[in-house]
């Protein structure tokens, strides 16, 4: 089984089918309407970078499925009249239009509570991992995407200053990015890992984090430009008409497009720190090339 | 300080005033809204009952304050115009007539992820109450709260069955009653509490949460009926605008005011059941009693 099937495997199993109850119904559709699924892609190549073995272990899949659900909860609510009121989700119509708004607020409550079960459960069977779930929920929080989400509905029909853009788009996406690339370092490292003296691994998958995310981000600002909204799944040169800042709007096109390859640079950069210290770091570099060029 | 200023200064805390941020505002502004603080109270009430110590504990005040934080999200998304459409909750304007609802939904999702944080905080601290934690995440749920508000979502404009009604109100409301009553014994028994193998304080707790939750459902219900909006501080003769099922408009109102009875009753027995345990229950029978007749 490729490990796009294994994770659509693993996300069909959180929910029941045919529970009769349509908030689960609700979260399932969302939860199984496809998606790129990179926060747990990029979670196993951590995984698979650390181990240097190409079986992801069970814990490391539990946490890739927490966090897409953590993900897609974000998505509904993001996607609501009352945020920024989308029709369209990865090509299909979002979880409100199928099934309307009390419903689709209640899936994505759902989502969130039925994630943080898991991680509570985890922390309940494995104490030593509870340092991941916790760290999962704060970046999940308001010290990291919520905080991100509410800057970003602050600054609605306002320019604001690029550093404030960076600020807020390193808590929106970048948080829960870093969750994927540094948790399986924390699974790990359960028994010795101590948060106040982080070692210099930790630190770089934090680094190749801050800049994946930046890369990425950009990336999306960029596609919202130049894409159909047929080939993206979603709608298209919704920035502009919102009057939204983006890195394309504050930088102009060509301007976002250096940022992005520095972001890109200094990813790799990381990588070949990685690289020296005797980590396979290929499939991260093909991964990191990929964002640079992704068309959805 | 009497327990109603503790638990207010307790809650004040949870959020930084001043903190620049609207999402943080709009949950500070729901969560320190008055209210009775019930489910505190009930697990003082509990705290106080297996001490026999009139002091709070600081890890009970704790988890009463997280209990808190979810009963609060879940009346700002279920005063939602796409929910329950209330204007006025504690006598003052619903956090997203104030907040707008962007900001509302968001002050929800941050106020229960900040509450799931502290529960994987304490995991993380004190290995020994994961499952008071767990389980206030599982009521909180789509097994328990969410569960209930799914099924009156799903039963808006219908005369459902009694027993329907039953199951709906004792995750909807029920649910985080009983974590109330029941945190602070998995709490005081956290060394040797074993899920599998409840003992009969641990079930009677329970029991008691029951008929607590009926009894103060049914009350609910009634007072929709009978209240002065000014008074109650939230909209009155929803129900039957609404077109909504309760005890009231299935069993009407003599046949509620009986069951409300019985509920009473059964509650009493348990105490009288916990006092031949030994234990002191007498601000618990006050309590009771003033569930049945309560004006606000």
């Amino acid at each position: 089984m490729d490990i796009g099937e294994l994770i659509e495997k693993n996300l069909e199993q959180v929910f029941p089918d045919n529970s009769g109850d349509t908030v689960i119904d609700a979260a399932r559709y969302s939860l199984l309407s496809g998606g790129k699924r990179l926060r747990p892609r990029m979670m196993f190549m951590t995984s698979k970078l650390l181990t240097g073995e190409d079986t992801i272990p069970d814990d490391v899949m539990y946490y890739a499925v927490t966090l897409e659900m953590i993900h897609t909860y974000s998505l509904i609510h993001d996607d609501l009249p009352c945020m920024d009121n989308d029709d369209l989700r990865r090509g299909l119509p979002t979880c409100h239009i199928k099934f309307g708004e009390g419903f689709a607020t209640l899936a994505g409550d759902t989502l969130l509570n039925s994630a943080m079960e898991r991680l509570l459960k985890m922390s309940y069977k494995k104490p030593s991992y509870s340092y991941a779930s916790l760290r999962m929920a704060e970046l999940a929080g308001i010290s990291g995407m919520i905080g991100g989400q509410s800057m970003d509905l602050m600054s609605e029909d306002m320019k604001i200053p690029l550093e404030r853009l960076y600020e807020l788009q390193a808590k929106k996406t970048g948080a829960l990015i870093e969750c994927a690339i540094v948790t399986p370092y924390y699974l790990f490292k359960a028994d010795s890992f101590d948060p106040d003296n982080e070692d210099d691994i930790c630190d770089a998958l934090k680094r190749l984090a801050a800049h994946v995310g930046l890369a990425f981000q950009i990336r999306d600002d960029i596609l919202d430009v130049i894409s159909d909204p047929s080939v993206l799944g979603k709608s298209t040169g919704k920035d502009e008409r919102d009057n939204k800042s983006t890195f394309v709007t504050l930088l102009g096109f060509e301007g976002a497009s250096g940022r992005l390859d520095e972001e890109i640079g200094k990813a790799l950069d990381v990588l070949s720190y990685l690289r020296d210290k005797g980590y396979d770091v290929n499939e991260y570099v093909d991964f990191v090339e990929y964002l640079k060029n992704r068309g959805t």
